[in-house]
């Protein structure tokens, strides 16, 4: 079963490089493709916060395993893909929730996409309130040490 | 730019009618497709809660707008695809946080999951506490009135 599908979007802000950390405080701007028309944007300054998928378009297949020490770190254990959230990975989408700061016809300005410039952007999905985890959220500890500068 | 994807896993349990309401306890089952090997689950359950990105394969193209009412509902405002959650989106992906309750070699079983029995899953992310947004969440009225009756 092959699905086939296309970018809705672009991502434009200053991050060529593919690196790991400092995305807090990137300024983005998301431009919807030419065949989407910037109704498709209506009212989307009534959310805060977007969900953003994306396609990870540098990664290639052959770096795509199934279990590995997330960063190839020493320290951390070894895990599935699906319990990390590596780029390389089947599928190769990215997912993050982004602040909205504006939104002017077909373009809107995000802070805090994890994504370089030129990515594709596969679906932008509003924030609500009642989709987030009602219970507290359990997680291994080397998450938190390999977010330390993530946001920076 | 066209970008072809396959299923990493499937959906099983007894919701087969495609209706709105009533997933918050909805016990899924979710199977990796027979070429991904069971490794892509270690240690899965160091996790409270995943994010799930799916394929909402029932839907329609001719039923994808780029604007519209949310449920069609006159009560609400006409708002745009990316600021509303429907599922006839354009690449059709549905997005869902749901508990882990269990993992088995290539099977998890999760709570809460708003998808029918048969979807296709496209991705499965471990919830980062640090992926969450920092500030308050704003939405406009209509989702809540539209979410009463979501995870009951």
């Amino acid at each position: 079963m092959d699905i086939s599908i296309r970018p809705i979007a672009f991502v434009l802000n200053g991050r060529d490089a593919v690196t790991d950390d400092f995305w807090g405080d990137v300024i983005s701007e998301i431009n919807l493709a030419p065949e989407i028309p910037e109704e498709a944007f209506q009212h989307i300054e009534d959310f805060s916060h977007l969900e953003i998928i994306y396609y990870f378009d540098q990664v290639e297949d052959v770096n795509i395993v199934y279990s590995g020490r997330p960063r190839g770190n020493p320290a951390y254990p070894q895990v599935g893909i699906f319990a990390q959230r590596k780029k390389d990975r089947p599928n190769r989408f990215g997912l993050c929730r982004v602040e909205l700061i504006q939104h002017r016809g077909s373009t809107i300005r995000v802070k805090g996409l994890d994504a370089i410039n030129g990515t594709p952007v596969i679906d932008i999905k509003p924030v609500f309130r009642e989709f987030s985890p009602a219970a507290e959220i359990r997680q291994p500890l080397w998450v938190s040490d390999l977010m330390i500068d993530y946001w920076k």
